[in-house]
């Protein structure tokens, strides 16, 4: 339908979504979203009021913040309609990809009518936001801080390309196009241009985006210098508040760590403040290092995602700890029943570590993506598609699930479009090279260099561990296969046409990298063992002392109550892993459970007293243990990631 | 000196502080007290400018608020000059309590100096409050609510009871009996009369000591009238509110569940609010029980006395463990190292507990205040009396440390009172009956109806269960001696006279109850077996799950960095106490730590990963626990009362 990236001047960039066609367990998923979450999101937004906003042909609306109360009754004063030109844009870009999936002309014509409200909207000098024109006419610019306003025009850049991709209409790539020219006329180093970037970092990887699908440097080169701006002093957004008779002080956040401006990137080392934020910060700090080659850039990101990926990340790949921020706190401190680790952010540490695989494969990166992705972000969607969770806790006594909707509702078509887009970080490639990232059922049609490379795999991963890679070609080429061999994995065997790879031998940074003059037709025959792991966190970790959780592959497992009846905390494991069973789950097609020996403590007879010296009884049993992403999907009740073991 | 109080119609009542001669474990913090804190307390209530708002020959100072900035740094709003009355009350009331234990002749001098300052401040109508009369004129009474009015009369009645019963001297019982008349006058049901209560309990219990000291009945049924009157509608806080001109529900802390005047006390079930104001009423509560011996009134207490002690007390017999309301949250959430359990609010239990005693012997009281004075209050005293601590947690990272002062200095005057007081705690009489409470090295000098008894107790408690009690008569008389069996005791031997007497036969509500003709001079010998326990918490404690606190006797065990090395939660116990052993402790005059075998998992080698799936290396060792309410008192470091532990 289209090709991915127009230059490809450095690293390795993702293939369009729509080149690669996933089935198997990711495209039962992808199915789900296009048969139902994106008409579910289109209604909802609708709902919501946000078209009255975004149409210029409409009546000004009145402020209406459905949803819109706190869980004790109270009314919440943040305002989230300022940012819903973000959300309908994440539902297009969700759209596009349905699109793509299965054509649907009524979907397709709805979204075709919110263009062209965009594109009604657009005033003569290219500039384009819903509640900056119709809501809060004449204070645009004045609050970068905290209006959102660059992020808005971030997430429509996003969509635009994703729709053009996915439709090969361009109305909404011409739009933003001509306001993206806009923001590059206004935000720079020049004369009567402003020093300023956004309080919620998007811009900068969207701008890359429409770069490489425009081939316009510009784009580029603004993304850049918002990244080089960022935290300079003095500060722009003291600065700003001054301009505007406020004073800088009076920020609810208190300080600019909230938003990553509190240092030039290159001096930050810790990851730190909103979650997600920080998350879209360093993807674009990560694409801009990628098309300049910017090595500096580059150390500085491996500074902050050693920081979060060994002090501060659940085992889920969920990230951001605390509702007060929506993000990090301090080391080590991750709580798991009151674990904001909101979807948005598993999904921006996904963005962050496909884009850190933009300088080359490195297992660093792709385990935690994997990791973020399979367990952290697909919880936030059922199995259905119809809901969603905004935050991911790694236990619940019973009273978490899943939202129709959210008041501020970022977290659902982030997660619908990533895992639209699940393609795109299955595979990249450079100029000489096919990395396969994620494995899974799919076809994926390729670019190397200018050779068109088609890559078929045929797996039930991530429930089992063998993969059979086919390589076509229309004729003989020489190339790179990049294959991951998982962190977790402790043994893999490689054949390509039945004739067994020394698998050591061509191993860098947790890839297997094949040079070879392809014929095409090819069958590489990866088997990945795929054992059950009884993981202990670093003991710095108060809330998982004593505790193991139990992964296999890529999926992270939980015991939910419907399996286990009731007090999932009375379980003991004893004995590591070993005595582990893999168990069909009925419900969830291809599913696998794991059943394995567990006591269970007698919690009877505790209900009049507070402290006592004989201990409880413990009996014998047996718990059941489901992937974490499938939690909340039947019966609810308790779930619990970490379980008490005993050795 | 003195006798104890005038009046005796119901129930038991605790002998006054000086008929008790302490000696042994509590004799030494005594001494300190009397040797250092006081003076202490007297010269740091000076230094935060208290007398230059209470004296009126001096100049009406400014608002100050003296140590009073938050941890990071900013000013704190929250007035505590409010109530200084009540902490210079509880300072007199210690000074008193020092001066029977140590005659001081310049200590006498300086709290005959303040008292002076009382008895010049006192209006014309018999009114003394140095806030209301200095600082806010003309608002007096005017909100009961926040401003902790009757309670700063409250404690300076409680200071002026102690400090009769201590100097013989009248002149502040006479200014607070008057003061407590112009009370009588002003609240009442009757025309022209405030039907109101304090936002902070404390008056209730006091004016049933001063009716008890005076035999005045008008200030028992005063303190009946603030019971009954609490959470009557229309409720007396809003109309106050609405008298003042403020809005009822701008309430700083929202319901009046804080001040446990949500309901009529009558229908509380549930232990809510600030933990210091609950233990206050229900001492209150439990006093006008005891007084008109109202049996409902102490079905009331009996129901939120269960509530509290099986739902939500510390192990400790700490309580309250949010800061946000200094107080209560849900059942069974108890966590360690966050622990508030203020210093105060585990004196108001032991208050509590002992007014409770109040309708005679019962060991689900005795065995609570001693839990609560033994651990979770004591801890806020430093062994040397100089320093405190204000909240008490149960686990430390190491940053826990008592305060010089504290800018709400509640906590040191309390701990301090209730220290020197400890000898009202142990003893009990009633118009036939002695009640021994707890065990300590002690001589009281009681009166049992009109009959002069004394007894004597040699004994190393509460490091040693064995006790000789010598009864010292004028002539023989029949009573009857009730000695507590503490529940911890798993086997009691008593003989009389080397008579051996089968405890099983008259054990009544924990006690043995004997009853004889007493000739003079007999030794009773009781025998309590003292073996270490291991406590488990009930599983509905988080925090806990897994964890075993040991204790021995009345003493809750911690263990600290300083005998241990840091990490104290990668220390693990194997099987249960039975190989713990009594070692007797270098630093604190008979005191015995417990050693006891231990794992300890090997944490080096996790600096640089957060998930690992092979378990920390185990290694054998000896842990060693010392008595909770020591630590802190030797090198600061790390402290875990609950250790983790497997079977």
């Amino acid at each position: 339908m289209t090709t991915a990236d127009t230059s490809m001047t450095h690293g390795f960039r993702p293939p369009a979504v729509p080149d690669v066609d996933v089935r198997g367990f990711w495209g039962d998923r992808i199915d789900a979203i296009a048969d139902r979450t994106v008409m579910i999101l289109y209604e909802r937004c609708v709902a919501a009021g946000m078209l009255d906003q975004m149409d210029p042909d409409r009546p000004v609306p009145e402020l209406r913040l459905p949803f819109h109360t706190r869980p004790d009754g109270t009314p919440d004063t943040a305002n989230v309609q300022m940012f819903w030109d973000s959300d309908i844009a994440k539902v297009i870009e969700t759209a596009a990809y349905a699109l793509y999936r299965k054509p649907n002309a009524e979907l397709e014509a709805r979204i075709d009518e919110i263009i062209d409200m965009f594109h009604r909207l657009q005033q003569p000098d290219g500039y384009v936001n819903s509640w900056f024109i119709r809501m809060q006419p004449g204070r645009r610019w004045t609050n970068l801080r905290d209006c959102h306003e660059l992020y808005c025009a971030g997430h429509l850049i996003e969509a635009a390309v994703a729709y053009f991709h996915a439709t090969g209409k361009r109305k909404l790539l011409d739009v933003m196009s001509r306001y993206a020219d806009h923001i590059d006329a206004m935000f720079g180093p020049g004369p009567g241009q402003k020093a300023g970037y956004c309080g919620h970092e998007e811009i900068e990887l969207a701008l890359v985006r429409l770069g490489r699908t425009t081939g316009e440097q510009r784009y580029l080169d603004l993304a850049r210098y918002f990244v080089e701006q960022r935290g300079q002093q003095p500060h722009y957004f003291d600065l700003e508040a001054a301009e505007r008779g406020a004073d800088p002080k009076q920020f609810r956040h208190r300080t600019y760590d909230y938003n990553q401006s509190h240092l030039p990137v290159r001096q930050q080392t810790k990851v730190i403040g909103h979650a997600v934020r920080a998350m879209y910060l360093y993807s674009g700090m990560a694409d801009v290092a990628t098309e300049f080659g910017d090595d500096s850039l580059t150390d500085a990101l491996k500074v902050l995602w050693d920081d979060l990926t060994t002090k501060q990340m659940y085992v889920t790949g969920g990230i951001g700890p605390a509702a007060s921020n929506e993000g990090f706190t301090d080391y080590y401190d991750l709580p798991n029943e009151s674990a904001y680790a909101e979807t948005c952010a598993a999904v921006g540490l996904a963005m962050w570590a496909s884009r850190m695989l933009g300088r080359g494969p490195d297992r660093l990166y792709a385990d935690i993506m994997e990791q973020a992705l399979y367990n952290g972000a697909l919880s936030g969607l059922a199995v259905d598609g119809a809901r969603f969770f905004y935050d991911n806790p790694l236990e619940s006594a019973g009273g978490h699930h899943r939202w129709k909707w959210h008041r501020c509702p970022c977290c659902p078509p982030n997660i619908g479009r990533t895992v639209a887009a699940i393609g795109s970080y299955m595979y990249a490639v450079s100029a000489d090279e096919v990395a396969i990232h994620m494995y899974g059922e799919s076809t994926a049609r390729l670019k190397v260099g200018s050779t068109p490379v088609t890559i078929g795999q045929r797996t039930d991963y991530p429930y089992d561990g063998r993969i059979a890679i086919s390589v076509g070609l229309d004729e003989p080429a020489s190339f790179r296969i990049a294959l991951r061999i998982p962190g977790w994995c402790r043994a893999a065997k490689l054949s390509i046409d039945g004739e067994i790879v020394d698998v050591a031998a061509i191993e860098d940074r947790g890839y297997l990298r094949i040079d070879r003059l392809w014929q095409g037709g090819e069958t590489i025959q990866l088997d990945l063992s795929m054992d059950v792991r009884a993981l202990h966190a670093n003991p710095a970790v108060k809330a998982d002392l004593g505790r193991v959780a139990l992964a296999r592959g890529p999926l992270i497992y939980c015991a939910e109550e419907v399996d286990n009846q009731a007090g999932l905390n009375s379980l003991v494991l004893h004995g590591g892993p070993g005595n582990a069973r893999i168990v069909p789950m009925d419900d969830f097609n291809g599913a696998v459970a794991i059943d394995i020996d567990a006591r269970r403590e007698r919690w009877s007879g505790w209900e009049r007293k507070l402290y006592d010296a004989e201990p409880p009884v413990l009996e014998n049993g047996t718990a059941r243990f489901v992937p974490y992403h499938l939690w909340d999907n039947r019966e609810p009740g308790e779930m619990l990631v970490w379980v008490r073991a005993q050795r």
